[in-house]
């Protein structure tokens, strides 16, 4: 079966799926992010307009950065949810492996119907329906596919979840996984009345006066090497105590040296005890940082890699900076 | 004539007006932006194959950024024409008024034509022929059209140059102007081999370490009022000698304050002389800063506007803060 026939084939069963059931438990991972709540309301509101009742529900809050999404509201958490098991039948989305919905085989009947939907390349197809697109940048953008093929009529408020999952899972569509089919989803979006500005400052643009502090300590540190083609910053515990920032708040702190310009390896030294540092590495031309990753122990790929090394910050930026030289040349 | 039909009509006019001439004078605005630079790439690419031969130049240097641009290269400097002239046609891209094509009459023929293709809604309608389409994001948007519609086969390099003129004109797709137009054209011309991240990563993500010292000096004097509804920052002349930012990098430090969760608006202070400051606020919300900058001379937008203010720092921040503060009531 060619590629284009095989993505038909699992429409079609996701779309029986929802339509032979009923009484719904909508899921997706732990510690959501946009394309997991847009996604659980996505699958919520086409539920409710083929007239099916469901549950939406999560191991954890929804971060209130997604409140406005309709159907955000309705998210239950999972440990509310005892009356109301056992389920029969669960959509999941955008959850690359049954272990991160969080706890919830205590929910499920036996023999309990689970169409897995997720565009993660390592999805390990859980469920007894599975239907996976390595390729899409997101889930939203299989569930965008779905819900025309279901010929439901649009509204704004699932527009606005598909956009949000579009443009949180391709990074304001700077990602490599942002393709033509995404930007023409997009296009389509914004025509049902979403404001690709109003989404973009809130979701891309909004930062948490912790985050603030944490990146302005984390400059004062910034360092270079080899003629500025190595830059580094280090953020202490006590910098995560002082500026009240949580563990998300340092994802892409270690942009800020990758994109100075004329800097081909940016590294982000942070503290995880008191001798002990979780090293980032990213790559902005040719250096493989997976390699000098595996030489502490950790990997990635060329462009985006991590490892964890013991000792002070002084021994560790030592050991770890030379590796990155050797990388560089 | 409807707006589509004039459109059409302009977009021939146009046409003919490229098929009917020869031996063109390409031009944009002094102090080139990604838009400006593409288009003139663009209108080179359009002329070569169409067969005409053309001169491209600009008052001022190409910035290094847009120098992966093919034809960036062929773009002379005003100054270094005179041999060339006089030119007895030209075509100016995004340029909103003759005076911002820099020092050009001397190298024109008399009865020169001129055909002014832009997209700013202040163009006023210079040269013997205009097409203005206030509408559009980017004067890349209109050369789009203009291309499918001379049917030339598209080629990598003048889809890396439209590319470019979105997503430097849109904020890579973040501003108002983002339509479904412009990222079905964004769309499009992924399909002709643009890499939406290589070229997000370098021209949107890329900063010199000059900005990246201005934004520390910058952050290190944030500070709030009326319970952090509204923030501020200060540049002062003697932070742009000690970092070697150029004036343009204090573009989007305004943004800093306003993006921080809470804050309804953001200020920054720039000194401009000894007791003088260049005042630019920003609001996120309903407050309405362009009658804030009017109070002090100024103007703008609801959204975004600026005035100068004579005194020292403390002087203006009090007159100007407490001015915000009204906004907010
Ligand atoms: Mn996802
Ligand atoms: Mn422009």
């Amino acid at each position: 079966m060619s590629g284009a026939a095989a993505y038909v084939a699992e429409l079609e069963a996701a779309k029986r799926f929802m339509r032979e059931h009923d009484r719904f438990l909508v899921l997706s991972h732990v510690s959501p992010d946009g394309d997991a709540i847009s996604s659980t309301c996505a699958i919520g509101w086409m539920l409710k307009q083929l007239g099916k009742s469901y549950v939406l529900a999560n191991a954890d809050p929804v971060p209130g950065k997604f409140a406005y999404l309709k159907g955000a509201d309705e998210i239950r958490r999972l440990a509310d949810l005892s009356a109301e098991a056992p389920f029969a039948c669960v959509i999941a989305v955008d959850c690359a492996d049954y272990s991160r919905l969080g706890d919830v085989s205590h929910l499920l009947a036996e023999n309990c119907a689970m169409l897995n939907i997720d565009h993660h390349p390592t999805n390990d197809r859980f469920g007894t329906h599975a239907w996976i697109v390595p390729h899409a940048a997101a889930t939203a953008e299989i569930l965008f596919d779905l819900l025309e093929s279901l010929e439901l009529k649009w509204e704004q408020s699932v527009a606005e979840s598909l956009y949000t999952g579009l443009l949180t899972d391709t990074g304001g569509f700077r990602y490599s996984n942002t393709s033509a089919k995404v930007l023409r989803q997009a296009a389509h979006l914004l025509e049902l009345g979403c404001s690709a500005d109003e989404l973009a400052a809130h979701l891309l643009e909004k930062v948490t006066l912790s985050q603030l502090d944490l990146l302005r300590k984390a400059l004062s540190t910034l360092s270079f090497r080899r003629n500025g083609k190595i830059a580094w910053i280090a953020v202490s515990i006590q910098d995560l105590v002082d500026t009240g920032a949580s563990p998300e708040d340092l994802d892409g702190l270690v942009n800020y040296p990758r994109n100075i310009e004329g800097v081909e390896v940016g590294i982000l030294f942070k503290q995880v005890e008191t001798d002990r540092y979780k090293v980032s590495f990213r790559s902005g031309g040719s250096a493989d940082v997976a390699k000098v990753a595996q030489q502490f122990g950790g990997g990635g790929h060329i462009r985006a890699s991590g490892a964890t090394v013991a000792g002070n910050l002084e021994e560790v930026a030592e050991r770890v900076l030379a590796a990155a030289e050797e990388a560089l040349t």
